[in-house]
């Protein structure tokens, strides 16, 4: 129960992180951190929603996943805990977790306001230090229920997040969501949604557009890229299709970016 | 007894950390380490010893804090161990260690010439490698006594580090001693100094005066600004008064430098 | 048994390194994870069959060294596991571990083809996660015979990197093979081949010629630099010639690159 992952925008140059896991070990000794990632873009709270959302899984059930990008840092938001598919996760009620509120059914989620579970003197900039990191080790000991943190949230707070429609018979229409960084611009056109679609209609060929031009097949892995300078497609690691260049950066050279629109169709 | 932290100036492309991480293991195989920084600028011993001071006592007591910016490596700087307020030090006697020596009663102050307690070959460029890590394993183990690493040291060297000073009843003046990852401006004006006057003057109001304008307020949050270009003040994480942008880069937008004057006035 | 080193040239900017810890934390809980680096220049082989080799033995025997830097990634190169030295090597078959297996004698190298050792689904584009992270974890937990991941094989993929030579009594050629984040330039030639030359003649000096001009000695330590705008030569973290500027970037302002060639004199 003690397996502990941080996901933020704090960075690596300050001492942020490293206090929060001070904290941390000082609730629960045996805890086990891994970071997943501190670079989210400072304040992209819709970012830190994707990464979490396409990390967690890969974690032992049980795990507990303290996620702090939070600009209202100090405002009226709630820091909240949740458990969902056998996890954990602690952070600002700001729809960091749209992702996995939308696609899991959370058992609980509580408000955190028990100030036994807080840093003595809470301040007013840094609730990862001293409501969220005690929350998330409290939690990993795995001797508290979430009720005991405070009182159920009714209507978490999500994100209108962009979706995938698949908008006649033969074509999806979605969007970039991520650019990985090697330069590869993740979407949010499932594989499963890929293959219901060809299962459906009898295709021939599929093209991907996107406002760099258009691409003529899915290829099976990166290295099946004719050249270093044709714009290709693949699905990723997210289980996604994504648009990459042979050993190259995608978004540099083609200029992708978050949001662009995406259009797949079979024909 | 087996935290052991990490601050150095050795960033994250090379391997030095990991290897100092694999020699420590070689002593001390139930070590839990804690990156709290490898991003102080290059040499910049005065901001190592305030990124140690401002974090070390969030970790638990009798934790180690190793401790690596050494521009003097190889010459006849020595190298120290040190108790304070419950926890260890080990890095160059260089000024790295002032603000614990300063604002705590060490203990002990040890040099490090015990050469059971080094690598076996010493470098004369990586005693990070070589003598601070297996010194700061030794002492994680809890077995080694700091007499045992060597002579006691008398007069160990500190920095001249800008101070705060009360010039008049109403009147503090400090400087920006930190730029955070943000952007955000640290000062060295205490949250204790601030009440102290604040407590002594039937004040009206308070003025911060920066080069870059004047600010008129200090805010209980970050989110209490009135907009995302009005430069603003609060008491930050560092429990001092800290100069911010709303989700913005203070620093950058009004060229905000370590060593700036700043005067806090209370009218 | 269970310490897990991790080189590859995923960055820290994405959840790739994240997850390939969860991934092992799921196989072996007692797992110790550290971070060699996760900044080999994204596809550089070379670089990282150099990084690995420099860092392996500071770690405790039994190590797994997990490394991945694969450009090709879902192609027909195989992954591998890989014994030499007491220490444990996990990743692609395409001469990441050139220096290793030149340098020591492997007791075994294992095509990784057994699925029980892999996660439930392999995507073509991350193996780090789907076939590496899982084959290091269980090999970390010591139970599992090099023999029981696939076939042994017989002419693992090497590199051909440049060598340094003795060309003539009082002369040695080698080149530059890595630049650190500092600046300094790591050179290929050995301390142990410059003693050599040392003991077998006669030298009233030295000179390191390189195209950015020429240097008059071996310093013993950084700190011996007469001043910081002259470029100087001393023996390194790795045990080997290199070149540093005094507190500088000697890479940077003298226009130093991987594959320089450096020639040692004596005279």
């Amino acid at each position: 129960m003690s397996v502990i992952t941080l996901t933020t925008d704090f960075g690596s140059k300050d001492s942020f992180v490293g206090v929060m896991k001070g904290v941390m070990l000082k609730i629960n000794r045996e805890s086990t951190f891994v970071d997943i990632t501190h670079q989210i873009t400072p304040q992209n709270v819709g970012q830190a929603a994707y990464v979490i959302y396409s990390a967690f899984s890969y974690f032992p059930q049980g795990a507990v996943h303290l996620c702090v990008v939070d600009p209202g840092v100090g405002s009226s938001r709630s820091p909240v805990v949740l458990e969902a598919a056998g996890h954990y996760f602690v952070g600002p009620d700001n729809g960091i977790f749209t992702k996995i509120i939308r696609n899991f059914e959370p058992t609980a989620i509580h408000e955190i306001v028990n100030r036994d579970f807080m840093e003595p003197d809470v301040s007013s900039t840094f609730h990862g230090r001293d409501v969220f990191a005690p929350a998330a080790a409290w939690l990993s000991r795995g001797t508290v229920r979430l009720e005991e943190f405070g009182p159920a949230v009714k209507a978490p707070v999500t994100l209108d997040l962009p979706k995938q429609v698949r908008s006649a018979a033969n074509l999806i229409e979605g969007s970039i969501i991520y650019i990985d960084g090697f330069g590869n611009a993740v979407t949010n056109i499932t594989r499963s949604l890929l293959e219901e679609v060809e299962k459906n209609i009898q295709a021939d060929g599929v093209e991907i557009a996107l406002h760099a031009g258009v691409i003529k097949s899915i290829l099976p892995n990166y290295s099946m890229a004719p050249d270093q300078n044709t714009i290709c497609a693949t699905i990723g690691s997210w289980n996604t299709l994504e648009v990459f260049l042979a050993n190259g950066d995608a978004a540099g050279v083609f200029g992708l970016a978050v949001d662009d629109h995406v259009e797949v169709r079979y024909y």
